[in-house]
């Protein structure tokens, strides 16, 4: 007798590095895969579908990824958890498992998610995060950078920020958060938390904010972006190994 | 006419992830090997050695390793410093180039070396630090292990904690510094300064820690091991890849 389906939420931390981002693709190493298989194995071989909140791209990390799915798999929550940790590979981390309401929907039922980029400023790139930032040895102007940041926080249509490839139809979003914080004088890390985010609506916004910073572009062009939704305006989209999901939150307690 | 010989040091920060160690060894890339082969490149193709202060073993990292070598390169310091960063690879980092007195020996003229073990002590292991600390997720005594620090501090004879291919004659080193830190509730450093260090010395200092920490050991297990010099009385030697090379520390500015 096979064990009663329950539908799990599982918080994840990875490193994006050798992988093709979080969605599954035929002949790709993703994220998702790599759990599916692991969960499928669990039960049985039994297939496993996951639900990711975020779709990272290929190279983008989490600290913080959260998915959810049913599995029928006849172990408690922390022994599934240690099943999980041990045949996972060490590039992704389960960091819980918890039994919710089979009407959990990871992606749906998030109210904000938080993403964090970084900016190795050192003249020679730190050895240590040449794979979680962006390489960037030059002067920024750091005033003008915090102007195009307030002029983009709020609820906007962000159209102007979204990749080609964007599926969405309603591309207003509301940026709750757009901040810069200095870690230390060589790294740099932009933070942005809205309730959704489009098709690489942050590398567009870092790349943009990228080229404000070294006066290519004055802080008022954030606002010309979003006025006309004119994609041509913004700056090249940052590489995706600076970008991290940080954090993803729900209403309640799920 | 080829340029006049001079000798520089050279500051290094690296991932020694994927290097057979510092040391030149036929077949196997290592931190040495690159270094030397891309100098000779710079020299149109006569040979270059090189001399570190440390010669770390594989999978151990650097912040602050220290390098000499006499070269023949027609550029000045700061323009020797960005060809090799531009022809070095991203995990080899040169911090600092400088012209020295033909006289200066990395190894020899250092007098203090500074070495830090990161411990991940998180249940999950930081995807993050998987290449950079050990994952420990036990329960540690911290005052134990303060205790076993306390005891090997100083002037002494290590030999019950060198590796048996340590090549060293006078075993008695100075350890000036051997203390551990908390950087977070799930990061813990232990920090290792002397004047020298044999081979596997912080490797066999931390495993013996890590039993100290765990119970397995008393802490005046430290002082059994330094008096009677017997290595199999200390714990195993701990990973390579928790381990960095911080920094050198030579007499006078040079």
């Amino acid at each position: 007798m096979s064990p009663t389906p329950r539908r799990i939420r599982l918080d994840l931390a990875y490193d994006g590095t050798g992988f093709a981002g979080w969605q599954v693709q035929p002949g790709e190493r993703t994220i998702q895969g790599v759990i599916e298989g692991t969960l499928s194995r669990l039960q049985g071989g039994a297939a496993a579908r996951i639900r990711g909140a975020g779709r990272t791209d290929a190279g983008v990390h989490a600290r913080g990824q959260v998915a959810d799915s049913e599995v029928a798999i006849a172990l408690d929550d922390e022994t599934l958890l240690r099943s999980l940790r041990s045949m996972l590979p060490p590039e992704v981390r389960p960091l819980a498992t918890r039994t919710v309401a089979s009407s959990f929907h990871a992606q749906h039922d998030a109210v904000s998610k938080s993403y964090r980029y970084l900016l190795d400023r050192s003249p020679h790139r730190d050895p240590f995060l040449a794979r979680y930032a962006l390489h960037h040895p030059h002067p920024m102007d750091l005033a003008a950078v915090g102007e195009g940041l307030r002029l983009l926080s709020g609820r906007r249509d962000f159209s102007g920020f979204a990749g080609a490839a964007c599926p969405c139809e309603d591309r207003v979003r509301h940026l709750t958060l757009a901040s810069f914080e200095e870690l230390s004088p060589v790294l740099l890390a932009f933070d942005l938390s809205a309730d959704g985010f489009l098709t690489h609506m942050v590398r567009n916004i870092v790349g943009t904010l990228i080229e404000i910073a070294r006066g290519r572009f004055r802080p008022e062009r954030v606002s010309e972006i979003l006025a006309s939704g004119d994609r041509t305006l913004a700056g090249p989209t940052a590489p995706a190994h600076g970008l991290c999901l940080e954090r993803v939150e729900y209403r309640e307690s799920l």
